[in-house]
């Protein structure tokens, strides 16, 4: 079966958005100081300029947003695939933003409660990239350097 | 909407290795030494004991996994997850065993011939995890310590 033919950058950026503000889960990468890669699916809400997460204090990649700021995540499939790689900026349930964890709570749940400790971060692209099959690999840089380049 | 009834660990088990086996793509996770993550669907194969990647010599996902060995991979989706962690052995175009680039070809392609040069990478399992929603949480661990515990 041929591949659909390749989308026009404002496609690519609509479709992406579109994705940002619709999906409810991210792999989320991230890596220890030994050098060690650690890979979740975590809920993630779009604000409109960043990622919000939250995580238990207690996991890996709590510790590793911790520790080193640089993150890494996909949404989609294998197939429709949109990568972000972003800085994480921390915040524990007390120095959470109220907007930002009233946000996260109108779409997913409120990370400030229960017994478990969560941590929220807040994840600043610098890149985005986004392509289907082979022949959207040309062009697949939607954002370089924290700028939309459609 | 309630999720299904928790699976019994060797329906996992068995759904795990269909899926290894039916599988194209998965989402593999890398480090490189400065603690950065790196993320990209990759093809595979699962030869029965091991997974079968291949990927240009030149990308990050080859340089890290040829100077630290750690991978963790994941198929499926972020609601019917499978999570591999895994060391992998590297093999150029002249040092892949003819049998294992053969076996790879016949279910992607040939990563050996071409003008850009591929590298092979065979990925041991030393844990496995498997799990759909919360409710499959406990018992998600199918392998550790690279035996099946199912």
């Amino acid at each position: 079966m041929e591949p659909d033919p390749p989308r026009d950058p404002t496609q690519r950026k609509h479709d992406t958005l579109a994705r940002f503000d619709r999906d409810l889960d991210a792999w989320v990468a991230s890596a220890d100081r030994d050098g060690n890669p650690y890979l979740v699916p975590l809920s993630f809400l779009w604000d409109g300029t960043a990622f919000i997460l939250a995580t238990a204090e207690s996991s890996p990649t709590a510790r590793n947003l911790q520790s080193f700021r640089r993150v890494r995540m996909s949404l989609g499939t294998t197939r429709d695939v949109v990568l972000i790689d972003g800085t994480a900026e921390t915040f524990s349930r007390e120095t959470v933003p109220p907007d930002l964890a009233d946000a996260f709570a109108a779409k997913l749940w409120d990370a400030r409660v229960g017994a478990t400790r969560y941590a929220y971060f807040r994840v600043t692209p610098c890149r985005i990239q986004a392509w289907r099959e082979e022949n959207e690999i040309a062009g697949r840089d939607l954002m370089r350097d924290g700028r939309w380049l459609v």
